[in-house]
């Protein structure tokens, strides 16, 4: 099975839509650009949900639902916005079909044209400012922390499974304050919740930072990011937080009365991560076998396999472990399809990144031993049968801490800093990975440095300290380093 | 507070809206027919979603995610389907919005007209279908048990929050299997997974049965529902489960190689709930101050209300209960508000329907007491503040059973066996509910009583023994009993 994946080094884009294919994560749709998540990647969906809507509770939101669609006058009405998201979006002109009267299948009831077009939500912040309106009167009404879970659309040209595609799964929080500050600290408490999440159980080690004004969410003061690295030295926004500032409020008229009886427009955040954290876990660790899983995210923890095929002694202990496991809260499977040789299994299991394989033989369990085998590193070895559940709980966790190293390691070692532009342009080349330079501020370099290299300023890392150099392009004063990249 | 709700006697559509407005349920929103769920009723839906799914899982079904979009052609397919669903959707022509050239906002670009239109999924048997013919070669592949959670949007003209919206969440099973008998035996676990979680989370006595064949879902051979009673007397159709044969198999060319080696069309099931059963459980139980929800589904368990204020005291205890109540798993509140009085309190909390209150004041203290009211009865007691949590643990249990019995005493109550048309019609006006009676079994005469008396057949139920009588209305020999009823 694994001879079917295209090794990375031959062609990465092509090894990782092998992957999402051949581990039955997703798939393309007859709709153009739209994909089928298939049941295993939406279990890892659904671990990512799960997790992030915990931690989005404990953090004081509650979850709301707004409607699909959005009028289209309401994109005109915050001017940014109207730039940024009007453009490519699926827009709704008729709400009836009629038989064709020339007899072949149906066809749109022109007498059932909307007043109004109505647009598919390429990000929700207009239909719910719209409705904040309503909701908001006075300093007693905020902060009014709301998060949605929902499909969103967006009409991409050039769509790849996870990472960019029309249609796609996110969640979209939007928060309303009384104060600049108060909304400031959600954007960096949210920011801070997707950086622990990304590191803490998707194993991704990443950079906080914030975006050049050049690459704001369109309506937002500042937008802060979560920047991580691929295997393939490009990088991938993971998720973004955004300080909206009064603009949403001004544009759909949202006030409040302050505790001084004063008037004043509301403040407000809005943040997203979506499905496409998935390719960022698939780019993140896996490798030419297949899928590779932090265990905190992986449907399935354990497959336990019989070497060569199931007999009742090993039928008995495998259902034991079975489960003893599932007291632990570790998701087991054991697979004793006798129409499969083992051999087959483990490729199987390889590819579907499940982080750790027992195979029990007759020989071993003489011994009062069985295999263990990580999909991480790949090595197998001899574990004794009794404390079997103590030593997976301990090797679980030390592949989720290997997985972060490892990746954290390689980021590490990819990030260069450069006093040149041939330095600059050299080490995109030849070694790929974040570049850090001085760059002027201004939107002029940021631009022409795109245009000759690809390259984007990914962030203004949040922990940079302030010093004094000369931009890496203009060559002007500089008061700033940023951290550049070629990015998906 | 609760004087703003329309009583019941006075207009029972009134007061249900009330409910849904004021209990913060849910409220319109600028797209028509379109409503946004607030979040107290988003979270009784989180827990519905969260029951039926863990219920999905134990019998054996996974979750995926399949695209919003639909073409148009794939609704013409299934030559039922497109009868019931092409006509009244969202239907999508253009992927691109520009500036006005008269610089007036945004207007659709007539340059990007999609080839082919594009609908909002209304239910997603067609798109699913075409992409279970690349899933299942063979046998083995059998039983496909897959669900999907997912908005849907079906443009109905008169609209009710939670029970007709233009835009609805839902879930939707699709199962494939290589058997007639399999699929029905499906069809029908899945409609007592429906029954279960219906009389024992919502605490809404159901009966389960069988539709005819006019109100079939449009492409089955059979649907099965569950059919509620609300107290207007007026009946709802809780969820249904249909088999639907080989239909959208043959429709979209979904063939298998059995373990005979030869090839045929696969079996299929659908099946589906939605918010519709948040309007459901309104009308089931609530009164005229307000919402009245059963313990398993409510946000809040517990509310607890210093009387008439707060203390050190009172503080402490109520912080240490609360920490007790959540090791049991019980979602408690504390309200120690001081800018609101406990009257004031007391209406809002029964405006939501928060089953149990606990008092604190410092007299009841003195005596190691508190006051203790349920929601369901109204009722108020001094329980000892020794065991406290078992009190409440025991109480919450009492409600539950109380909700169902007292809905199935007056579901019973209202079940009317008729042998005569005038006693049919006298029912339905003066005393409502089901109306139970003989049916020719033909659709004529079933419209004929639809357009008499607006009552509908809801089922046959699948309790119902074989029996001869004269049908109802047409005075023909009839071989079974059919439910009617006016249904939402």
């Amino acid at each position: 099975m694994s001879k079917e994946i295209t090794p990375r080094d031959e062609n990465y884009s092509a090894w990782y839509n092998d992957i999402v294919i051949k581990a039955g994560l997703a798939d393309h749709s007859a709709v153009k650009g739209c994909m089928v998540i298939k049941p295993y990647g939406y279990a890892i969906w659904e671990k990512m949900k799960d997790q992030l809507d915990a931690m989005f509770k404990d953090t004081g939101h509650v979850n709301a639902y707004f409607p699909l669609l959005i009028p289209k006058s309401f994109l005109s009405k915050e001017a940014e916005h109207v730039e940024g998201f009007a453009k490519e979006c699926a827009v709704v002109t008729h709400h009836r079909l009629m038989n064709d009267p020339n007899g072949k299948g149906v066809v749109v009831d022109p007498s059932a044209k909307l007043e109004e077009e109505l647009i598919i939500r390429p990000t929700s912040e207009t239909i719910i400012w719209n409705t904040y309106r309503d909701w908001i009167k006075s300093y007693r009404d905020l902060p009014l922390l709301i998060n949605q879970w929902a499909n969103v659309m967006r009409w991409e040209m050039r769509t790849r499974l996870f990472l960019r595609t029309a249609e796609f799964l996110w969640q979209e929080g939007h928060t309303a304050h009384a104060t600049a500050d108060e909304a400031i600290e959600e954007a960096r408490t949210m920011l801070n919740v997707y950086a622990d999440f990304a590191e803490n159980y998707m194993a991704m080690p990443i950079i906080k930072g914030v975006k050049s004004a050049n690459e704001r969410f369109a309506g937002a003061l500042d937008t802060y990011t979560i920047e991580a690295l691929m295997q393939d030295g490009k990088a991938l926004q993971a998720g973004t937080s955004h300080f909206l500032g009064q603009n949403f409020a001004r544009a759909f008229d949202v006030k409040f009365l302050t505790d001084k009886n004063t008037e004043e427009l509301v403040w407000a955040t809005s943040w997203g991560v979506s499905t496409r954290l998935i390719g960022g876990l698939i780019m993140t660790h896996s490798d030419d076998l297949g899928l590779v899983l932090p265990p905190r995210l992986a449907p399935i923890h354990v497959v336990i396999v019989p070497i060569p095929k199931a007999n009742d002694d090993i039928d008995k202990i495998a259902l034991d472990i079975l489960a003893q496991l599932k007291l632990k809260g570790i998701t087991a499977k054991y697979d004793n399809d006798e129409k499969r040789r083992p051999g087959f299994k483990f490729a199987e299991y390889e590819m579907k990144g499940v982080p750790i394989r027992i195979g029990i033989g007759a020989r071993d369990l003489a011994n009062g031993e069985v295999e263990m085998a990580r999909r991480d590193t790949l090595e197998k070895s001899q574990v004794k049968l009794e404390g079997l559940v103590d030593t997976i709980i301990n090797t679980l966790d030390l592949i989720q801490n290997n997985l972060f190293e490892r990746s954290r390691q390689y980021r590490d070692q990819h990030i260069t800093d450069v006093n040149s532009f041939d330095e600059f342009k050299d080490v995109l080349t030849n070694k790929g990975g974040f570049v850090r330079a001085f760059w002027d501020g201004t939107t002029e370099t940021e631009e022409k440095i795109k245009e000759l290299t690809k390259a984007t300023i990914r962030c203004i890392p949040l922990d940079s300290k302030e010093e004094e150099g000369i931009c890496v392009y203009s060559g002007k004063k500089a008061t700033q380093k940023a951290l550049f990249a070629i990015a998906y």
